[in-house]
């Protein structure tokens, strides 16, 4: 496994970097940030947070215009930025509409040819990445924890209700909570997993938190109520509603919504600080 | 004067808003963010700091990158963030170099055709947006400072140094000190500017501020020791020196070598708060 260093800058005393690398989970390049705090000593580790961003983006939204290296140099934590999906693959028109192909990977693993040898964003994250970041940087093992926005949102709660053990807390901005709903989206999901029911489910946050009996969870939202997107597309009420009647009240939800926030950067950058120190506090324990 | 709001998006309490309008001073439209802080009254007024962007950015770059609207919030100032030069003029190969033309205004008054004709960014930005904002926005009447990045750093400097009244303190990000010596930048002063040497002095801030004969002046300067164009376009030391030899020592410059660090928007975000705790401290004097 080679790592190709793209771009370092010195930020908040620490650094951020982008790396390239070629994945044998979807065969093609895949870029990701990483900040790497202010270390101490040459042996010191770190909490990881991962944050997956929303449709459309890259690596570079977020680690330029979150703002959270302050955050994550106060908080000393690493945080890796993944792109949002497998690019330059050679798929018809996988350059062509903004919610399917390039950007839209919708975190899923993906079943339909021709989308299946690559789209297999869901495994990337939670296997590939995360041991590639475990194994390359200094981490303190299993201490973990995952964040999204928009899409990634849906992603990062893809990863926790799958794979609970792996992360030890979740927060999201504006989180798609239940894709096989959303009108926007769900030509994209179809595009990558095909046309059943129970299979575009599976790939449901909403109804993967009715069947949740994993440990318990916390999961920590904001969401702005100028979001163009609230109504038709997040659905994160139903989702808390399911989340509340989670088996055990294993899962618990806390919903912030900000009046007059959309659905951008301004609005992550303004409260990207208390998901720092949410996640802070988790990851501690 | 009619501005046509571009966006608005609420940051931090406050909105980050773009307008447009029509300049009659460049002759063209012209845009430029401003950050309104949250207001505990209606009748609430602020002051004002303007900052200049860096060669080839428009006023997308700090507003999207810096994260300067934590500050803004939190010092209650409104901030003003102009173009960095005209566009689409229809002059012959204006956008053709990243150094001469759109986005290299120099933030000079231009002498030369066909350039005279709208680059005039120097009175713009000292006169004619300086009252307009003044005239539109909730602003406490001659509470304004300046701050600007590279050759926005420049920009700043000639606001100061040419319309010291103007201006209650000066911070500067990675500073162009000296643009008649910078050999990436001469050619793009020449062509606005013309080749004669007292002209091209007259644009140049090292030269101005041995002649300074003006009010007190308190100068923060930040520059990385990893600035790729530190020892050649900046000559922050040649300004620095002949700054403290400024007659009555009426310059004071503070500056801060900060290792590891670049010309970039990573460096700024690590320590635009610091600039405005400077600003917000001589501002409310």
């Amino acid at each position: 496994m080679d790592l190709k260093l793209i771009s370092s800058n010195k930020s908040f005393g620490g650094y951020q970097k982008v790396f390239e690398h070629f994945s044998p989970t979807v065969q093609c390049n895949m870029k990701f940030g990483i900040y790497l705090p202010p270390a101490e000593s040459e042996n010191e580790k770190f909490p990881v947070l991962f944050y997956l961003s929303g449709l459309t983006c890259t690596e570079q939204n977020v680690i330029t215009k979150s703002g959270y290296q302050r955050f994550a140099a106060q908080y000393k934590l690493i945080v890796v930025c993944p792109d949002t999906s497998p690019r330059n693959c050679n798929i018809p028109n996988e350059d062509e509409k903004w919610n399917i192909g390039s950007g839209a990977s919708m975190y899923v693993n993906a079943q339909q040819e021709p989308w299946n040898k690559h789209y297999q964003m869901f495994t990337y994250i939670t296997d590939e990445l995360y041991q590639l970041v475990q194994n390359t940087f200094p981490v303190i093992q299993d201490k973990i924890s995952i964040s999204g926005h928009s899409m990634g949102g849906h992603g990062a709660l893809l990863c926790a209700l799958l794979c609970p053990e792996k992360y030890k807390s979740v927060s999201l901005f504006a989180p798609v909570c239940s894709i096989s709903n959303s009108p926007t989206l769900i030509d994209g999901l179809k595009t990558l997993v095909g046309e059943e029911k129970h299979i575009l489910q599976k790939w449901d946050t909403t109804f993967l938190v009715k069947e949740y009996d994993g440990p318990e969870m916390e999961i920590l939202i904001h969401v702005g109520s100028d979001d163009e997107y609230l109504i038709k597309d997040l659905l994160i009420d139903d989702f808390v509603e399911a989340a509340n009647k989670s088996k055990d009240n294993k899962i618990k939800t806390t919903l912030f919504l900000e009046e007059g926030y959309d659905h951008g950067y301004y609005f992550i950058s303004t409260f990207i600080g208390e998901h720092f120190k949410f996640h802070s506090s988790k990851l501690s324990v």
